[in-house]
Formats: C-alpha cells, structure tokens, sequence
C-alpha cells in the first residue's frame, strides 16, 4: 500500500514508435472473483487510444493541422472489430502500462497492436481495427494522419 | 444458482404510486471487496428514475403529451443532488427491487426516493433531486407533469 | 418513450438451443458520441452469458448436479479470448436481444457464440472463448456440463 | 486536443491537508447528454479516497504502522452515506481535480469532503461518511489514523 508515487504525464507519452501509459487498478475496475472485469481493459485501452490521437496531435502539430482541415468537423476513432487475449488476471491496486502502437495503416482502417502489462508480465493483448470517423461519418484515413502515424513509428 | 426464472417487465411498472424494477446483481456491479460497487447503485436507481418517467408516459398520456407539446425537442431529469444511505451490502446474483417514488413535487425541481430492496432488507435509500431540463436549460416543471407524478401518486 | 412495457423473464430464456435475453439502454451504456460505448456490449454479453448458465442449471439440473459434485466450491466461466465484431451503433432506449449459444464445446474450453441483435438488425456479434474454473484454477470441463449444453443446443 | 501534456504524480499529492488528484475525462466517463454521466464522479471520488490513504500510509508511516498494527488483515473505508451536489457539468477531455479532505474525524466514522474542480469551477461537492472496515467488519478507527489524518490536516 504504501509504495511511493511515480511521477507520469497525465497522457502518457510517445516512445519507440508507441504509446505508453501507465493506470492504476481502482475498485471500480475488478469484480468480486477479485480480479480485474475483463471489459474495464476495453477501458484502459479506449484511454490509450484517445491519449495516443492527443499526443499525436501534439507531436506531429503540422500533419495533424492537415487532418483537422480534412475533417473540420473533429475526428475519432471508431472501434470495428477487436481480438482480445486475456492472458494473466491483474488486481487491485496493481500498475499497468498499456501500450498502443499502430500495427496495420491503410486507407480505409487502422489496425492498433494494444497491450496491458505489469511490469514485463503480459497481462491483456489485443488488435483493435478502428475506422476513421468525421461528420458522423467513416471517411477514408486523411493522408496526413496516416503520415503522422507512421512517423511515430518510426 | 438454479432459482427459475422470475416473469417480470422489461420496464418495471407503476404500483400504489411508485416505480417498481427487478434489477440482477451481475459481475459488472460488484468489486473485489465481494459485495456491490457503491456507484452501481446511482445506475440501477437512474434505470428506475427513466423507466419511471418512461411508463408515467404511457399511463398518463394526455398529461405527457401536454408535457410535450411545451418541451418539443425533447426532456429529461438531471440530478441536482442527492442524499444517499448505505445500509447494507448486495451481492452476486442478488435480485434487487428498486422502487422510485416522487417525494416533493415543486415548481424548479422534483425530489424522488428511491430505495434498493432485497426482499424486505433495505440495502440503499436516496433522496434525489432532479431539474427537469429540455433544450440544453433547466425549465420550470410544466403543470402536466407536476399533475401526472401526482396522479402516480394517488 | 410511451411504448408499452414488454413482459419478459427477468433472467432470459432458452429456447432452440440458444439463450434469449433483452437489455435495455440506458444513460450509463452510452457515451457522448451519443451511441452505445463499446465496451457495454461486453457487459450485455456477460449478462448473457451468466444468465445461459444459471437456467442451464435449473433446465438440466441433474446435468448440473453432476457438475456441481466435481466442483463443489462453485464454478465459472472466465473469459480467455474474444472476437468481436461491432457492425451498428446501439442508442439510448434501443431494446437489444442479447442471444448466446454454444460453438465449441471442448474438453479445456468452450467457444460461445454471442449476438446483440435490435430487431432484426445484427448489431454486434462475437465469439467468447471460456474456461471452466473452479477452486480458482482452470479445470478440464465436466462431462456433465459439457451434456448439458449439448441437450441446450438440440 | 493538442494541450501539452502535464507532468503530474500517478497517485496525487498530499498539499495543505488535502489529496489533489488530476483526473482526465474519457469516453467512459460520459453519456449520451454528451456531459460526464452523474455516478462517474462517485468513480473519480473513490480513486481519490484510494488514493489519499496510499499517500497517507507513505507519509506517515510510523502512525501507519501502527494502524496496520492494530489490523493485521487490512483495511479499508467503506462508505456509508454521501451528501453530493452536481453543480456544473463536465465535459469529454476536461481535466478535473479531484480533492479530498478530512472534515469530521470521529471514533467511529470519518467524514470527507470532496470536490472535483475545473480550474477554479467547482464541478461536484460531496460530503462522504466512511467507516473503517477490518476483518470483514466496521471497527472503531484507531488512534494513529485519527492522528495521521490530522497530521496531513495541518
């Protein structure tokens, strides 16, 4: 209980061509087998994703100013299909880091490799196809996006 | 695990003036302490709150319609405050009544007791207090619904 | 918002095979994109899915008294892996038929078929792959649930 | 969405007597009125009352030590009532401080006062009346988490 507290960036940050974030399991996150529910991972994940787009927007301002003239409506990934692998339980209290790195860019989806771990224990994975949506919308993946995507890969 | 199936409505139902819902304990509601997560119970009680509303619209239409017509986009209730009481714990597999019922009825807002129930065990009582809002503002209640909780209520 | 409230089992039901159950949406399972967040899909799913088992019990219940001798601490299914396909937004109010059948039923797991269907639209369809666990740890699936679901499924 | 991302520590801090928690708005936390959906803010508390004893326990960790001392099979604040008050909503990307403070600490019960504040807005205010459960059952607090309480007080 009485570990000291890591210093974060609220949004995680950009490295290695991923995204990474850490999250602390919460009451609100297990359930009474005393592990974590298996749909509050989608919920880590959805975070990674959504703190992945901002920093993107941060780091890569120019391809992402682009994108946004593309879209002037505002923008989001919508999830199509997933495949998920629960792999170990986590609990209470535990540390995870959940990391989104793009895995497949094409014109019309979007494939992210995401994974929760405690430290080098693999705790969840999961491909996560997402679509591209603008004006309520799916829209071809703008050019730029798909650039600033790659460049963080990179 | 094998009690049969209770025969209930989808929406609850209005009874001697108040709301009445069958609500299943399931893992989603729980925590790892075993009982329910003490916020899962503002869910199950906003479930009642909108069943409520919903099937005052069927039971009292002429009044709802006149609600209606004085709130054409649309409305809803949305919570100003509440007092709540935690009494006793739920569980897995719990079913719960809740049973929503209109205390103070005013001109700004609308109070509602609300009460968790497992059989005659009182798990969760509330005083909620909601704004009646219709195009994005708070409105003053409109005298067709202030007319339709009383009938509920008689 | 008046249609009139369906009367329904309040755990689902099994009919053809399959388990038969209907949601209801409210606040709390959409998000501001103003349709259903998607992750509240799994948590139809496991309602489900706990709900296939607990009428199982009742509707083959000398199956599942065999089951409950070879795990007499209790039982479940843990999640291992799914694929999930998202294929329409759910919105507020929308009455969802949540239906579950088996796949695969194997020795170490069993595939579940899952579908969140409105009316006749399909809406989200995923394959859940389940462990039986009991004592905490993942045990061969008994002969007799293993019937069980076989005489569900005919 | 491009805000440079803050440096913040991932339990909060303990300042002025008070926990200070920065809480970033996903998805997750809103509903279809496109604000933060009302129990979400319960969920933010929780994390700062989590949190708030992690930090205390480092903090003080002689009068920890003693309170551990005192239950050697744990602890942990279960909340028994809650006055809250919605006063403002809250929107998706919003960064909330979540603030929590002892307000009565009494034998038998500990009262907080919480807060989630937009910059200087306040958002929601909820008074939270928790008892200290150990070994499955409320105890009176012990003496050294009274004082470490008042300790981070001054």
């Amino acid at each position: 209980m009485a570990e000291p507290s890591e210093i974060t960036s609220l949004d995680g940050e950009l490295r290695d061509g991923a995204h990474h974030m850490k999250v602390r399991v919460f009451y609100e996150d297990t359930d009474f087998s005393k592990a974590v529910y298996h749909a509050s991972y989608l919920r880590f994940m959805e975070r990674g994703r959504t703190n992945f787009l901002r920093l993107l927007g941060t780091d890569q301002r120019a391809l992402f100013e682009d994108t946004e003239r593309e879209a002037p409506s505002g923008f989001a990934f919508v999830v199509r299909s997933m495949q998920i692998d629960f792999l170990k339980p986590a609990f209470m209290d535990d540390i995870l880091d959940v990391v989104t790195q793009p895995d497949q860019v094409r014109g019309a989806s979007i494939t992210l490799l995401q994974r929760c771990k405690r430290d080098n224990e693999l705790i969840v994975e999961a491909r996560v196809r997402v679509a591209f949506v603008s004006n309520g919308k799916a829209q071809r993946i703008p050019r730029a996006l798909r650039l600033a995507m790659g460049a963080a890969n990179h």
